[in-house]
């Protein structure tokens, strides 16, 4: 019985079931300080794609043989740290394992969290790192002035929905672009987004795009890059914020990927492009979480969870997300 | 005689001299508030290409068949206001027409100089539109510290060697791309670059920067855009400000000009790419001369001209500013 999934080949192109591996690793003996738990919730994420490439970038590649790490919900099974307790839930980076030792140093990087308030899979989403990035990328990056108009892509991921509802609490005309008429309706109906495009099914994105603000665009949260994004600058208004969180669209190119010359419109705009990633506000973390709880508790946020069953389907459901089979925040319960 | 210079064809591609019509206007009668001026020096610039299309733009496009403006320093003739005396210059943007009328509307938006301290065209230099883009550009935007490292494309440029200046001024390592080898002596013996690339003799540009830069660029001053500012991507370190001032190797393209994708390299360096026009500085001018001044009198800033002469000679100066032509700021003296 495997317990582990490992890093096989680095993927070209799109993830394939093999490039991972199954295997059945020992466990460790449990020593002072440490804990040992066990995982229920993985968080599966566009980023772990850019770990799968042989090089550098914010975070260290994966190593093949090696396995794979993402942000996890675990259970403590036994406790030699005074600080947890068996029952315990906590919360961060750990390897695709399903029973492991977690080292007193490795503790100092995972925090408790709460069960009984929220469904503990709401740790890997919205009050986890996808609201996390949604709340700093978005107010700290894009400023969001009442009366303005967002748009944005990938509106039905997992944070591109957060996006969308935090900028309607801020008071902003918000379109979302996603890829099915299903997902629009969701974005507007569920989620309270303004309007939406589906990009699968509009022949001239440009035009759309103006349709719904024909006068321009003060923020772009931009989960996508690509065409779409493309499409976006031609409508930028002046002083517009581009927050470049991802570009899921580019991320499975094997060759250097090429789109419009960005410079002239930032210049004509005077509009800025800033990329980030959440670790760069660690410093903020709790700020965050205590507003996206707030949020939550007076019913201003709604969560979308897309769960899959069962630790041997983590590596499709990641392949999943290349195809936007998810609908929020893919998590897969263990 | 022409004593008037119109925009006569949309330039396709780089600009020629049948894009411009030389012709005699008259001179309209002097009215109460305005004053009668004679131009003596006019700065050619590349971001008038741009107001040459007609699309929209931080400003509005030239009409064809109307005379170009720009900015220039101008000596007054006749005055029926009381702010201005005969003998005073004034500076600002005006047509081109060798001797006209300035209405007291006209007037709000100029500002007079002084012509004892320095020479008249560094106020279409470094005291003008010019100095403060690079001060402004570099010190809001760019945010230098001590100890960085700046690459600035366009470094022989009108803006380029000033910002080049400015961040040693700040203890930056500075260094400048230019098209060749005497702009690179220049930029080093002049204007104290600490190194230089001739991208015209450089085979592998991102080699190039790489050898100059091993540890990375925290700052990049964007004059050109294209291939260039596309190899400097490949070497930004995390947090890098990238300052989108102009895109000269783009203007005079036909087509959509395409670039490798910006966001995927952003997002890995949490990134900043910000365009900017000087004019969004406009409340804090004064600020901005005044350093500036202060540095040219402590002898910290240098600055470069390319002076040229006679009225009739403004649109191949232009013309010239696309193939490098000049050295620093390039002047029409009337």
């Amino acid at each position: 019985m495997s317990n582990t999934i490992l890093l096989n080949n680095r993927p070209k192109g799109k993830p394939s079931e093999n490039d991972f591996k199954f295997v059945d690793e020992s466990i460790e003996d449990l020593k002072d300080g440490g804990v040992k738990v066990s995982l229920k919730y993985v968080s599966v994420d566009p980023y772990l794609r850019g770990r799968m490439r042989d090089e550098k970038s914010y975070i260290p590649p994966f190593e093949l043989g090696k396995p794979i790490t993402s942000t996890v919900v675990a259970e403590i099974l036994e406790s030699k740290n005074d600080n947890f307790s068996k029952g315990d839930f906590i919360t961060g980076m750990l390897p695709w394992k399903k029973e492991q030792i977690v080292s007193s140093e490795q503790l100092k990087q995972l925090r408790k969290v709460e069960s009984n308030q929220v469904a503990l899979s709401a740790y890997l989403g919205l009050l986890g790192m996808t609201g996390l990035t949604a709340y700093f990328g978005l107010t700290d990056i894009g400023k969001p002035q009442k009366g303005e108009i967002i748009v944005v892509s990938g509106a039905a991921g997992a944070v591109g929905s957060v996006v969308g509802q935090i900028a309607k609490i801020h008071g902003l005309k918000v379109i979302g672009i996603a890829g099915t008429d299903e997902k629009i309706e969701m974005l507007k109906n569920d989620f309270g987004f303004d309007d939406g495009i589906n990009y699968n099914t509009t022949e001239n994105m440009k035009s759309a795009l103006k349709e719904l603000c024909p006068d321009g665009i003060d923020i772009y949260f931009d989960n996508v890059g690509g065409d779409i994004s493309d499409a976006v600058l031609f409508h930028i208004k002046k002083f517009a914020r581009i927050i470049n969180c991802g570009a899921i669209s580019v991320y499975n190119e094997t060759s250097l990927p090429k789109s419009i010359s960005v410079q002239p419109f930032l210049i004509k705009n005077s509009a800025l492009m800033q990329g980030f990633i959440v670790g760069n506000y660690q410093e903020r973390f709790s700020e965050g979480i205590k507003k996206l709880s707030q949020w939550l508790s007076e019913g201003k946020l709604k969560h979308e969870e897309t769960i899959v069953e069962g630790f041997e389907n983590i590596p499709q459901a990641f392949i999943d997300l290349f195809d936007g089979k998810n609908k929020g925040k893919m998590v897969v319960k263990v």
